[in-house]
């Protein structure tokens, strides 16, 4: 899905699968129309002002906080497993996860080692006990689209409680539990009492980076996946080749790295692979790849003979490549063998296939790909090609026990798709119509079309971005509901390690919190106020998030 | 300057101070509609290949590579004072400079320790010999706007040597060869045999760095040094103060900083200042500092009282502050005192003065200052009064032995000015007619309007820096000679360490080439193809430049 090409929609027909209620939705047309000036320039100010919900981002879906406060010493506090919780110190996530809490909670002071004086009685918080409520934790599991990611979080003197049916809603709410401490002037850490009851609005909240445009070593990736779960994203879609690099080392297919990476250093091995989908899992995090046919493919040509179309001059050939060669029976077996590898290795249930942006010029200029088009009674029409191609791709993820996941022009189309298809719509003009009939035709949808977060422009974009509401297009309940969330994507012809984590952090929050929170949770005011300091929490966090706006951090990025 | 403000000129008075020769140039607008689409979104690809200069950036005057290579071994080569050379050992700064290009030549290279073999005779290059020429070679003092930068390197086995009157051209020239050095697949270091004769076109190369918006680390600030002598800028515009804070550490008035700084540790101390100081005169980098006033003031409110003008709602004080007040005679003792110890502070024989964008609306609600409006005979002119203020601070710089260089408003409003003094032009709109009226004054003048760098867009925004042409703007002769240079600018609203670095290089760079290299050095791909390696050489070197498309570099950057 490169995003160089924001081509007009073609006139897609529009079958409604689904029986909708009477009434349509009247859908407003607000978040095509940001309520911002293209221009920034003029900018006003904003009030920096407190949050009656403090630094909490995204904001929870019920939140009492209490004005009583509580004090934590950091030589004493514990995260612990709570009475009658299903997991206990055998569930290696959650110890992962205290361990890591307690150091994002205190690790920045300096002075948490010191002893510290005893505390008035009834004023301190000594325990956070985390209790997982249902007989399968799931702590051994990779998260899913149905993980259960809903918690409970009961702050009251003398210990917190946070319950959760998973391991999945536990890790959001230490999260939770994470942004509700806070220092007072003297550097104490207090929490107030609060209770807050929490659960996403969509399922799927991810953030697309793309490593062929550009190689991202691993540590930018793992840096991400930290401001991912401090975000409470749950999908790190990994656009991972593409035309310029293939960085995927295959086991069954060495020489596609082998020959077509960057260089031998610009590789992602069988051990790297495995580390992010670990550190991922971790912080319940999925991680789907792309391997983007039959488009986005030249760099997997060179370390393949055949694979890709040889483009024709006339009757000679040119010496180039267009797409992935649908008319050999090699390719196929080409291609059952990698998605067999690459269902293997990745462990969630979807694989994203592409399908985007395909050039029929190179198909056009080849006479066997004439031939076979003759043959197979497709006339002139390459769609009809594209459709036999992507037919035999999504058949062969489904033999390998895959779900899949394609941009919207494979549904737009008409390639036959199973049912559980999910379409990911992109294209930035007339989304909303896309999101109508792609539900219409009663498939699950994924929208990234509003947040090309590589599309930069001067000023605070990031209230564009929060400002858009997934489910404002035409459509009835049943098919609002088969929206199941969206995602930020920061493509990567302008973006490597030098400037990937403050060009996505905090522009990708403010998409966070619209995938997560409250519909009504809307206030830009009440956002930019809780924004600014999620931000510079970031910071503290060792992520380096860049300004909103004028002014600055208590505890300023330290990574230089 | 605060940027936020692109109000269109007001029709200025044009009186032409200067006798210019009878037919003007005539000026194309070329640089006004830059020769890329407004849109890059649809970005062609563009072809990477070799430019016949190498990765050089930027671009020598006269440049001649023969094909004979030379060797380096890390282990015996050695940068040396040649014979008949003003500087010896005793030069600090070139001993300094020695051994960090030693570094930048050969630090990042695993094997510089290991024996090597020795080479076939004729074919090693043992040494770089810089020979200063002038009996004074300027080894102590500070640059200036006059300072001699031109050098000549001769490369030819079995040394180099790199002449220069004065240890600035020295300097230039060290930057020079390290570009010169390249490795091959094997890890060795080669040089071509070279002649280079070199001077820059524009004496001012500036880069103006804002740390009142947000506050930058010292370590941003020497790592922008550092960037900007690798692209051969001299003049680090250090905005230091501003509305949002006042960061600078005075000695004589302490409250500034201790009430007008975001907090007590953003703030620059004596020592801080000095070492920026020193750090770029070791880099050939004058530093000018700005203190802006009367507008953009606010955070200096704070710590001194009755410095602002009060306002007025009626006829009772809003509690809230103007720009400076004019009317007071403690105002101008205030002023009288901090720059004399600005004037001491910074040795730079010129001190930026702001005198941009000022708001009269405060000082028209004051009754005081209406009432000092009647006594002056200013009637309701408040731009008379703000000349009178303007004038009396530069009398007070005057007096400090400063000159000085104001915002192009000053010259707009007609405030009298020294004949010295230096106008910068900033008014995106219209700006060659502004340089036509400023040089018709007779005025010398600075040119910043078309790189305002903190002005992001999506694509290779880069080439519209570079297709710039400062002098292309109606004006005889005389007038072109009076533009001294240029500054690309990256204002401090959405800028701070986390995002500093990648966005002012290789952005920057573009300028760099445009105020260093000859008029004719415009071939937009010959440039990409160097500035892509020059790019990769500045990440290998510890600035996270980030990229200007898609690509890899064999060094990637390491600073993670």
């Amino acid at each position: 899905m490169m995003q160089g090409q924001r081509r007009a929609m073609e006139p897609a027909r529009l079958f409604l699968g689904l029986l909708c209620a009477s009434a349509a939705l009247a859908a407003s047309s607000l978040h095509q129309r940001p309520p911002q000036p293209e221009s920034l320039l003029e900018e006003e100010e904003p009030e920096l002002g407190e949050s009656p919900s403090g630094s909490l981002w995204p904001l929870p879906r019920s939140l009492r906080i209490l004005p009583r406060q509580l004090q934590l010493a950091p030589a004493r506090f514990q995260l612990v497993h709570g009475p009658g919780s299903t997991a206990g110190p055998g569930c290696a996530l959650l110890q992962d996860a205290f361990r890591r809490y307690y150091e994002l909670i205190f690790g920045y002071s300096k002075w948490q080692n010191r002893g510290q004086r005893p505390l008035p009685a009834g004023t301190e918080l000594f325990q956070l006990q985390v209790i997982i409520g249902s007989k399968d934790s799931e702590c051994d599991n990779y998260p899913n689209i149905t993980s259960n990611e809903a918690y409970q979080l009961s702050v009251t003197e003398p210990v917190a409680v946070l319950r959760a049916e998973k391991v999945w809603g536990a890790l959001r709410g230490l999260e939770t539990f994470s942004q509700l401490v806070y220092e007072d002037d003297y550097g104490s850490f207090l929490i107030n009492e609060s209770e807050i009851t929490d659960y996403p609005r969509f399922a799927y909240r991810g953030i697309l980076l793309d490593t062929s445009r550009h190689f991202l070593p691993l540590k930018s990736i793992l840096t991400n996946l930290d401001a991912m779960a401090f975000n409470k994203f749950n999908v790190l879609h990994w656009h991972i080749v593409d035309d310029h690099s293939f960085p995927y080392q295959s086991v069954t297919f060495p020489e596609l790295s082998g020959k077509g990476s960057y260089s031998y250093d610009h590789i992602y091995t069988p051990t790297d692979v495995r580390l992010v989908i670990d550190y991922a899992r971790l912080r319940g995090i999925r991680v789907i790849p792309e391997f983007d046919s039959p488009g986005h493919t030249q760099s997997w040509g060179k370390g393949q003979k055949d694979l890709l179309t040889p483009c024709f001059n006339g009757e000679h050939r040119s010496g180039s490549y267009g797409p992935v060669n649908p008319i050999l029976n090699t390719t196929y077996h080409f291609m059952t063998d990698l998605f067999k590898e690459i269902s293997g290795v990745f462990p969630d249930a979807y694989i994203h296939l592409g399908g985007d942006e395909v050039d029929f010029t190179c198909w056009k200029s080849n006479p066997d790909v004439t031939e076979f088009m003759k043959q197979q009674g497709f006339d002139i029409d390459y769609a009809k090609l594209e459709s036999y191609y992507i037919q035999k791709i999504l058949d062969i993820v489904s033999s390998v026990n895959k779900g899949y996941i394609v941009w919207q022009e494979v549904f737009d189309k008409g390639v036959k798709i199973k049912p559980d298809t999910i379409v990911e719509v992109w294209i930035g003009s007339l989304y909303t119509k896309e999101l109508s009939r792609v539900t219409g035709a009663g498939f699950t949808t994924i929208l990234a079309a509003p947040w090309y977060l590589d599309y930069i422009s001067y000023g605070q974009d990031w209230k564009k971005y929060y400002s858009v509401e997934p489910l404002n297009f035409l459509g009835c309940e049943k098919q609002k509901k088969l929206v199941i969330g969206g995602e930020a994507c920061l493509w990567g012809e302008f973006v490597d390690a030098t400037n990937l984590t403050p060009r996505l952090w905090p522009r990708a929050s403010a998409v966070g919190e619209r995938l997560w929170s409250s519909e009504n949770v809307t206030n830009i005011t009440d956002a930019y106020n809780r924004l600014v300091k999620h931000r510079c929490r970031m910071l503290r966090r060792g992520i380096a998030a860049e300004p909103l706006f004028v002014g600055y951090c208590d505890h300023e990025y330290r990574g230089l």
